[in-house]
């Protein structure tokens, strides 16, 4: 644990660099944007650090804070991870209270999730601490400069959507 | 292993998107950029998939490629991830005799990595298919929006540079 902390990695800058080698790393964009990814992760945790959860976690308890029951599949899937993933989050979230899971009468294999009283009160609480780390995310650019890329990364998500999966594995 | 494989996961997209509370998912940066990079290690798997590669074990190598031999911290940093994943997959790639591991002279604690024959053929069968899965990423992007997001995104990952750490688990 203490090593993986200890860890703090920091890709070089560009005005940093030596080599052509790291200069053709830093213009791939899939590693800018698991740079960028991994940015969030950080800014998250700093914001959020004392309520010990992940942005996925939060994803799952906004979309049920609507208030409806949802299946545990479908939940998985509105947050962009696999059934396997899924399960083990909301299994945690449950643990904590937060979710309860019930078998559907229609399909008893199937699993329905919903927010407890205690987790509306969480992401209350949280909601404040994960758009700070959004704002703090974006602050480097101008409002034209986060308008245009809100819609450059949209158009990239949307477009791409179909190619995307849960990842196999962190690294 | 079939059920991670099973659980393909595509997040709603806004068009059909029924209520405003994935809407606000949808529209939160930290939500878009995890969505994107899941994208590209879809794809980077669907173009590089017989070869096994992660896009990580990739920039690890494509670093090596230069020649030079490197400490294993500092490679590690190079490509964005912490001292216990990096010395993970540094010593698969020691497994499959792509790169070769020795203790540093100065510091016996330090183990130095450099670039196998084998990696550097690996490298170069891999490239073109690593080279495939950027395309495909920006594909939906016009020439001139690659440029405008490229500049956007190098902005964002080197303002925000110093809060960035290694993922911390991938959920």
């Amino acid at each position: 644990m203490t090593d993986s902390n200890d860890g703090l990695s920091k890709a070089t800058r560009p005005g940093k660099m030596k080599s052509r080698r790291y200069r053709e790393l830093w213009t791939r964009p899939g590693y800018l944007v698991r740079r960028l990814h991994q940015i969030h992760i950080g800014l998250f945790a700093e914001e959020c650090g004392k309520e010990d959860v992940t942005p996925v976690q939060f994803a799952i308890l906004s979309v049920l804070q609507g208030g409806e029951e949802m299946d545990q599949l479908t939940l998985s899937t509105s947050v962009g991870i696999d059934r396997t993933s899924g399960a083990d989050v909301i299994r945690r979230l449950e643990r904590r209270g937060l979710v309860q899971r019930e078998s559907s009468v229609l399909d008893r294999r199937a699993k329905l999730v919903r927010i407890t009283e205690q987790g509306k009160e969480f992401v209350a609480r949280v909601r404040p601490m994960m758009a700070r780390a959004q704002e703090r995310l974006l602050s480097p650019l101008t409002d034209d400069e986060r308008a245009e890329f809100y819609r450059l990364i949209n158009r990239l998500v949307d477009a791409n959507n179909d190619s995307s999966r849960a990842p196999m594995g962190s690294v």
